[in-house]
């Protein structure tokens, strides 16, 4: 994003856990301040120094250190990028259960710091449930080992849970067991296009009951949000005619064992929707080669890069009631537009898009540039409107640097109150990534 | 099992979780211990008093908060039974994403405190990835509300997740909010009889391969087992001359969302073990009719029966290694044969049986009597094993008051370490469930 730059000079490179030990050990005596850093992909400046800290690079520790293809059981340290160890599992017919825009810069290791959610969590489940094992290093150098490669395991309290989503504030992790699932054997996908909001809940819950086990997506784009990403160059699945009436979409995606099985019942799922007394949807293309998959993917992964060319995002990355979403959207820019903000020379457009079966609605707010005023019409308005519905501030990007105020909007005092004494009992010195998650 | 029985008085039974704040804080400020009971259904003394503490009991929190068609999101108070939730969420066609032998008197409190298996693991996960949100009372009476319904929130540590398998010794949940998946359309099963153990892992990964999505239970159960299970009533699915030359059975479920396409894979994959030039199985029997598919399960679930008709048993729950099984099994059979332990008047079988996918093995020892010299052949002779395969001494039943002792076989002293901060930050003055999981 451009909105975070360190002013660290000092960055490590450890080889080895037992490097990182010492260095941990090391700075810890002196009360030194130590930043973990994996690909740096984060969105909210989870990785980087706020003040003079060292930074730690993952980046060495990159080996695989075991796959049981029986089990699928995968450990690999820390630093293994994401997309190499899809590669690595890939000849065993595995497939990693997350998956990100950023896996090729991303580390594992980062990953479950962050806790990251991504495109497979419908399907596979959070790492709170995938990830198996964890080594940690802890500030004063202790190394934890909780590497195990047990699916069950019930004794005692189940600490490396903590590490996972604390974005390196009470350790730093540097090993990863992970249960990757068997691939696939064919994937399908089709847009449909829907006359109004409304009919996503119940499209969601018929598109349930007719995929079942298969179901792997399914992502809301809405009416902006389709119109960006098509007019910076996404092919158009759908014609003018089919788009026309349409107030928002949603892409279906499958994976399944048999392709046969398969496509019967995504045929008989679209055949459902179109011949209805009262159609959910105006019309729905359904990919017929592995381009058009592809390109319907692009569709809804390409609106990203569409709101950056278009102007300043202001993003954000949030869980509310899946009926809220449009309500959501819709009373941004009615405020916006109540500020005076909405017009060229401000905000152009407030979109919604997200993973409707995880709740998770990515609200993008594009300005021509970024203005103090538009930051004060935002927040704390939009952190307001997600606590009135008891959502999550940060559905998937973390706290980071960036929202630790906000944290209040989302976790109560007593939680809030817990967290920093279980900071205190890993970190008693504060030198694990300071100024992060809790201020 | 009958091995324990509390001494406590007192059972008090609120009715909401603000009385269950109002008795917490009263025994906190009088250093009075608290023993949280769900069900009483654990097989580790977790929910037995160990001296005069007060019982807490949860049955009269037992009612739905809430139920979401559309997101399967159930939030339910701590005491409600598990088959209740079950029989609940069905005309929705949901489930539950645990099932377990004891659901018909298990709380669903109690499953998340002892962060229970089960049969459906394979399939659904664990309940660190199941469970959304909590409400638990914590020692002082304040009460932590975490009883969110959504699917991702990263907004800090996941405190939450310490509460599962704690046990009762971190705070009284009070409140569940859990995701339950989608009923499946078709359920079937298969039980297939190996001429050899060691055709069990290249048996897991071919069915992986060919049931895909739709597996949801691979069990094995050893020869004695099955021989125990047929003798004490079971049906016999195989003939005799199926049963000839087996050494062991796996039982294989599946659920999926169409019957044709379902039993199309099952029927082919029966096709592919029969027919091939090394076959892997002796023999195969699916289930014709839903009565045949519980005759089948009754199998795998009349071990536990048989094995208490045919004396008293040393339960371990363990995980280890899934290649790994058959020489557990074997190695203390020959230990307890040395100790001259293995006769009528002792020890009568050693046998097996488990969730192959979840690396979980039930190892039982049936003796004629509960002997002193038994139990000190066994303990730590089979700690000792499973840590020597780094696996887990208690796989799902949990450490409770039986295994405080043996938790070092499966976690480091730095965990333990940790686990007894974290104890000390939540219950300072050491009231809830006394003896429990800490020694």
């Amino acid at each position: 994003m451009g909105r975070f730059h360190g002013r660290s000079t000092t960055v490590l490179k450890p080889k080895t856990t037992q490097e990182v030990s010492e260095i941990l050990k090391w700075c810890n005596e002196r009360c030194i301040g130590v930043v973990p850093q994996g690909g740096n992909t984060g969105l909210v400046g989870g990785s980087v120094p706020v003040d003079n800290e060292v930074i730690l690079s993952l980046a060495n520790l990159n080996k695989v250190r075991s796959f049981d293809p029986v089990s699928g059981i995968l450990v690999a340290d820390a630093g293994c990028i994401l997309q190499m160890l899809t590669d690595y599992v890939a000849p065993h017919n595995h497939i990693m259960p997350i998956d990100l825009g950023a896996k090729g810069s991303c580390q594992i290791g980062g990953n479950v710091a962050t806790n990251a959610g991504g495109l497979r969590l419908l399907r596979y489940g959070s790492l709170h449930g995938t990830v198996l094992g964890l080594e940690v290093v802890l500030p004063d150098g202790k190394i934890l080992d909780q590497l195990t490669t047990l699916r069950k395991d019930n004794t005692g309290y189940d600490i490396k849970q903590l590490f996972i989503g604390a974005e390196g504030t009470l350790g730093v992790i540097t090993g990863v067991s992970i249960l990757t699932p068997p691939a696939p054997q064919a994937s399908n996908n089709v847009i449909l296009a829907l006359p109004s909001f409304d009919n996503v809940l119940p499209l969601y819950q018929t598109v349930k009951r007719q995929l079942s086990e298969i179901l792997s997506a399914f992502e809301f784009i809405d009416r902006t949000a389709y119109d960006l990403a098509v007019k910076h160059g996404q092919g158009r699945a759908l014609s003018d005619e089919d788009v026309e009436g349409a107030e928002c979409f949603v892409l279906v995606e499958t994976s399944g064992g048999r392709r046969e099985h398969d496509e019967e019942k995504l045929n008989d799922l679209l055949e459902l929707l179109l011949t209805a007394d009262k159609p959910l949807v105006n019309t729905g293309v359904m990919a017929q080669s592995p381009a058009q998959f592809s390109s319907l993917w692009a569709l809804r992964e390409g609106v990203t890069e569409a709101v950056s060319k278009e102007g300043k995002a202001y993003k954000y990355d949030i869980s509310v009631p899946l009926s809220s979403f449009k309500e959501v959207v819709d009373n941004t820019r009615e405020h916006l537009l109540s500020k005076g903000l909405l017009h060229d020379k401000a905000v152009k457009f407030v979109l919604g898009y997200g993973h409707v079966g995880d709740g998770n609605l990515h609200l993008n707010i594009v300005a021509d540039s970024y203005l103090p005023e538009i930051e004060e019409a935002l927040e704390p308005y939009i952190y307001e409107v997600v606590s009135s519905h008891r959502g999550s501030i940060s559905a998937e990007h973390g706290i980071g640097a960036m929202k630790t105020h906000a944290l209040p909007y989302s976790k109560s005092a007593i939680s809030i109150e817990l967290m920093k004494k279980i900071k205190e009992v890993f970190d008693p010195h504060g030198i694990m990534n300071p100024g992060k998650v809790l201020e």
